[in-house]
């Protein structure tokens, strides 16, 4: 319960942490006035839980560098998830009319507008890792950042996973596929938050790489399965969209393929794998496993 | 007419060549049989005049530099390029169903892969810019490549421009607010095209990136007061898209604003601002030179 409050207070530190970042990224733009900027705004600044600020700042951090180090790698990763969401909740995609209790970008602006503002903030991502404070250390690591951040989100990574979740609507997938699904569609991007953090931190990084992989890699199918598990027993409200919505779209789910116990099991099991990789990392993890326990309890 | 000779030889060598790097880079891609990819060569290797390429490798060899280490400053901008076309013929943009005598992206697959196809050829023009060869000169320059398309691309540049463009249907513009539109959504991309090709030459590039910018921008505005007059004059199967469509949707455009003959005055007066600016430029600037004429000389 300790552990609990204090990740609760740990998040939220996070968060606004994240959230001023990003509103000074945005500020900077120049017509900032115009509905393109309102509409990359709203995309990204009402709500969120900032899962990827949060792991690319507790990895660096736990590595020994500056907050203020890590500010970078923070916004550039949640640009990406922010541009992302906008675009996956189009009429051609997901078709979603609600996101964090809000109106989706496309019924807030328009859909044209939508598209831009996903298609700026992708940009803006790569414009914040070129121009961004890093650590002197981290420098050398700078272009590393980049291509970290291209291949997690392009046609090796999350846009691969997103067409593939769309192709496979209404079709059967079996538990391999839907694996390869989310390891592109939500893995890929929460890899490359605590690799962001890890090459922010420099060679320390570098060091720990291969077990913080093994980290991410559980870290993120679990918070897949959970998200999975939520559509099936939370709510609209608590979720701050539809509930049911995968049901609805026919989509393949960690529930529908193991059912709810089965797939509670996994998420378990994604914790302990989560929980071993980081016992072979000599510095104190404290902040990213309790980061594991709250992606399989959460219940938004 | 020689010169008119050389360049279509010219031209069709860059063009080759950027389609080759093109070609390769999307083949090593994972999952090259899947829809997303095969609708990110659709949109990337049928046709194109390769202007924005062109520019980058004429700049780098004039200042010095190999044409294997312009390759990847070609293919980036080109990649931005071919995104911006697939998001812009959307059904929500300017809803257009066919380019470059093809049918576009949307059509020939589906609107959401058409998205998903532009968003990632976005995120790989900042994978080849971040991982593609660079002369060893130009290394301390990749960075600055990375931020330099970044901010052509974005919410300060092309995105912008087009969101400015998207608001001014069915309004009445003036020539200035053309001009702020149009340096935004064509003119910021082909400047970065001539940027990158003198980043990638390194030092040497950077000396004469004052009168390069002068350059590019007078070129690309003559792109656009063309493109608009060839909208007027031209026919739908030299342009390989519908011709009159800026009329059918209410677009300002130089001829409207100034006159057929205005707009060819406009676009006379242009072609001699990037000679002049090109005068100033202490090495062979013939090819640059050829090129503003042909931009303004075209029939598609």
């Amino acid at each position: 319960m300790n552990n609990t409050f204090s990740l609760s207070q740990s998040l939220t530190f996070y968060q606004e942490r994240s959230n001023q970042q990003l509103a000074q990224w945005l500020a900077a733009q120049p017509y900032s006035d115009h509905s393109l900027l309102k509409a990359m705004q709203h995309g990204t600044l009402l709500g969120g839980k900032r899962a990827r600020p949060f792991l690319a700042y507790v990895t660096g951090e736990m590595l020994g560098t500056a907050i203020e180090d890590l500010d970078t790698a923070a916004a550039a990763v949640e640009c990406i998830h922010a541009y992302s969401l906008i675009h996956d909740d189009l009429p051609a995609m997901d078709d979603d009319e609600l996101r964090r209790g809000q109106p989706t970008c496309h019924i807030a602006f328009d859909e044209a507008t939508a598209i831009l503002a996903g298609d700026a903030l992708q940009t803006l991502a790569f414009e914040i890792l070129a121009s961004g404070q890093l650590n002197p250390n981290a420098e050398p690591q700078r272009i590393a950042m980049v291509k970290e951040l291209a291949q997690a989100s392009g046609a090796a990574g999350m846009c691969l996973g997103q067409a593939m979740d769309l192709a496979a609507e209404g079709k059967h997938v079996d538990l391999q596929q839907l694996e390869t699904i989310h390891k592109n569609k939500t893995g890929a991007l929460i890899r490359c938050a605590v690799r962001l953090g890890a090459l922010a931190a420099g060679e320390k990084g570098l060091a720990v790489m291969p077990q913080l992989n093994r980290y991410a890699d559980a870290v993120g199918l679990a918070f897949q399965v959970q998200d999975d598990i939520l559509d099936v027993i939370s709510d609209t409200e608590t979720l701050g969209k539809p509930q049911g919505s995968d049901l609805e779209l026919e989509k393949s789910t960690y529930p529908a393929l193991l059912g709810l116990a089965g797939a509670q099991e996994k998420a378990q099991q994604l914790y302990q794998e989560a929980l071993h990789a980081l016992d072979a990392i000599p510095y104190n993890t404290e902040k990213l496993e309790v980061f594991a326990r709250y992606v399989i309890e959460r219940n938004n």
